[in-house]
C-alpha cells in the first residue's frame, strides 16, 4: 500500500487503546480531535455528528465494541457476549438509516461467537475491528481505482454532502474516486454543495478538498439547478448511506434532487459506495428515513435564522430509484444498469459480504 | 378596499417625508423600521438587502426619486430633472436583475419631464410615487383574487423566497394568492424552503406566514425533491423578478429547480407577477445575473461556516423556461400556455404598462 500523503486526514485513529475522531462539528474553523475511551462516548459521537459518514460510522461502531472487550469486567464468555449485544444495539439505534453500523456490528457479532474464552473474545474482536479500520482505507483506495477512468481530464465534477477523508478512515469514496483520478494526472475541478441543513458540504467537503489543494468551488444547495443548465458541470458523483438490491440509494437529503437534475440535463450521475453499503434483505417499506430536529434548520451554532417553534420537516436522508444513476462504483469494480442484475453478481462473486 | 388587517406587516410607508423600511436583515428575531431621509440612504438599503422583493424595490426606488426631488436645492427645472437623472442610474445599478426598479424610474421620470417648473415636477412626482405605493397593495389585491380558485380547499401549497408582505407594500404577490384564498374560507397549508443562501423563506417567508397565522412547515432546500416523491405538496407558487416575453421566468436562485421537481412529479407549478414585472423588449442574453459576494455563502452574521477563502458561484437567480410553468398569476388575470401569446395579448389590454 502506497503510504500516506503527509497531510492526509486521518478521520479515525486507534491510539492507545481509545478511539480519536476528528470533531466534525468544529469544521472547518478547528481541526480538533476527540477521544473516546468507551462506546457511550462513541454512540453519543455519532448522534451528535461528531464523526458522520456511512463507513466512517462503521468503523466507530467495531472500534466501540473494542472498547467494550477492553473496558468489560465480565468473568465469563456469556458475560462478555451480552454486553456486546447490549452496546450493539445502542449503536445501531444512533443512526437508523445507516447500514453500515449494523453490518460492522453484526462482524463483530459473528467474531466473537467464536470465541470460547472471554480472553479469546477479547483477541479476537480485537483483531477484526483494527482489521476493518485497515481495511477501509484499502476499501476506498480499491473504489478509487475502480472509479478513476469515469473521470475524464478537465473534468468538472460536482460532490454532495461529504463522501470523502472525513466520512471515512481516510481517502474517502466519492471524494476516493476524484483522488485516484488526480493522482493518475487528470486535471479536475470539483463543485460541492452546501448540503443543508447540517452543512457537510461547506463545512467538511469544502474543507477536506482545500486541504488536499483541490481546485474546489461551493455552491448554495439553490444552484445545482442553475449550474447544470449552464453546462458548468460534467458529472456528479456521490456517497451512499444504503443501496438496495433494485439499485435504490439512500444518500444524504438533497441526492435525490440532484439526480433527477443531472437526469433532465442528461449529465452522468455516479454513486460511490463500498460493498459494507448494500442491503440485500431489506425493501423501501422496511427502512425508516430519519426525521430530525428542528433546530438544525432553524439555529446555526446559538444564533436563530428562523423564527422560534416554526414547524420543520427535517428528513436527513432520500432515495435515489436506479433509472436515474448511471453507474455505482464499489472496490470490486463498476455495477452498471440494469442494477438489480449487476448487484446480485458482483455481490456473490465478493467474499467480504 | 377593505380595511387592512390589524397585524397586517407594512413593509415601505411614508411618514413625514421619509421612507420607513422594515429592516429585513433584522428578521425573524427582530421587527423594526429603518427611516431613510434621502435616496442615498434607500440605493443603501436595497443594495444591502434590507428591503427586498421586486414590486417593494420597485416603490422603494420610486420613493427614492421622490425624496430626491423634495431634498433638492435645484432653482430650475433642468437641475432638478438632472438631479433625478443621477439619481435614477444609482438606483437601477443596485440590484441590475429585478426589472421594477427600471420600470418605477421610468415611471417617475416620464411623469417629471412633464413638469414646467420645479414646484410642477415636485408635485407631480410625489402624486405620482404615493400613487405607486397605493397602487401596489390594490395591484396584490387584485392579484390575489385573480389566483384565489387555483387553489383548493386542503391543498399544501410550497413556495420558495418570499413573495409576502415583505416582498411588496404589503399583501404579496404569491403569498397574496394564499391569502385572498384563505379570505374564501379555503384551508390551506403552506411548506416554505429556506431559500439559501440568504434565506429569504426562512426568515421571511416563515415569519410572515406565522404572523399571520397560517400552518407553516419550513424545509432545507435539499427537501423539494423528498417532499414531492413523498406527495407531500399540491401546488407550487413563486415570485418573479422579471418575466420576458417568451415567458422566461427570472426569480430567486432555486426556482429552476423546484419547477424541474414539480414537472417530474406533475405538480402544478404557478407564477405570481404583476404587469410591472414583465419586460417585453429584452431577450435571455441582455439580462445580466448577479453573482453575489461568497460572503452570503460562507458565513452566517460573524461566523464562518465554510473554510476562509474559498471560491463559490453565488448567482442570486435562475431561469424558469415556460414549459415548466402551469400558469401566471397577474393583476389582470391567469395567464396560460402559451405564454408568448398570452403575455402579448394582456399585456396589450392592461393599460398600465
Amino acid at each position: 500500500m502506497k503510504s500516506l500523503h503527509r497531510k492526509e486526514l486521518l478521520t479515525v485513529k486507534w491510539r492507545r487503546n481509545a478511539v480519536q475522531i476528528i470533531d466534525q462539528t468544529k469544521l472547518p474553523n478547528r481541526l480538533v480531535y476527540l477521544t473516546c475511551k468507551d462506546h457511550h462516548d462513541i454512540a453519543k459521537a455519532i448522534r451528535s455528528l461528531v464523526v458522520r459518514g456511512a463507513p466512517a460510522i462503521g468503523i466507530c461502531a467495531a472500534l466501540a465494541l473494542l472498547l467494550v472487550t477492553i473496558n468489560s469486567k465480565a468473568k465469563t464468555e456469556k458475560g462478555l457476549k451480552s454486553e456486546l449485544e447490549r452496546a450493539s444495539r445502542l449503536l445501531i439505534s444512533t443512526r437508523p438509516t445507516a447500514v453500515n453500523i449494523s453490518w460492522a456490528v453484526k462482524r463483530i457479532l459473528q467474531i466473537s461467537s467464536k470465541g470460547e474464552s472471554v480472553k479469546e473474545i477479547k483477541r479476537l474482536v480485537k483483531e477484526e475491528a483494527l482489521t476493518m479500520l485497515d481495511d477501509d482505507i484499502l476499501t476506498n483506495r480499491k473504489m478509487g481505482r475502480a472509479g478513476s477512468d469515469l473521470i475524464y481530464d478537465g473534468d468538472v465534477v460536482m460532490t454532495h454532502c461529504n463522501a470523502g477523508s472525513l466520512a471515512t478512515a481516510t481517502y474517502g469514496t466519492a471524494l476516493g474516486v476524484l483522488r485516484a483520478a488526480r493522482e493518475d494526472g487528470k486535471n479536475l475541478k470539483v463543485i460541492a454543495t452546501e448540503t443543508r441543513p447540517v452543512m457537510q458540504g461547506s463545512r467538511l467537503t469544502a474543507f477536506e478538498l482545500m486541504h488536499d489543494d483541490f481546485d474546489v468551488r461551493l455552491i448554495s444547495d439553490t444552484s445545482v439547478g442553475y449550474v447544470m443548465a449552464n453546462r458548468m458541470v460534467d458529472k456528479v458523483i456521490v456517497g451512499a448511506d444504503r443501496i438496495l438490491r433494485t439499485g435504490h440509494v439512500y444518500n444524504k437529503i438533497g441526492t435525490y434532487q440532484i439526480a433527477i437534475m443531472a437526469y433532465t440535463h442528461k449529465i452522468p450521475f455516479y454513486v460511490a459506495a463500498p460493498i459494507s453499503t448494500f442491503d440485500l434483505k431489506s425493501s423501501i417499506s422496511d427502512i425508516k428515513i430519519e426525521d430530525r430536529s428542528p433546530d438544525e434548520i432553524t439555529k446555526i451554532k446559538n444564533i436563530f435564522i428562523a423564527p422560534k417553534g416554526i414547524h420543520t420537516i427535517n428528513p436527513a436522508f432520500d432515495i435515489t430509484p436506479p433509472n436515474l444513476i448511471t453507474g455505482i462504483v464499489t472496490e470490486v469494480g463498476l455495477l452498471e444498469p440494469p442494477f438489480h442484475r449487476s448487484i446480485g453478481t458482483i455481490i456473490n462473486r465478493s467474499k467480504r459480504y
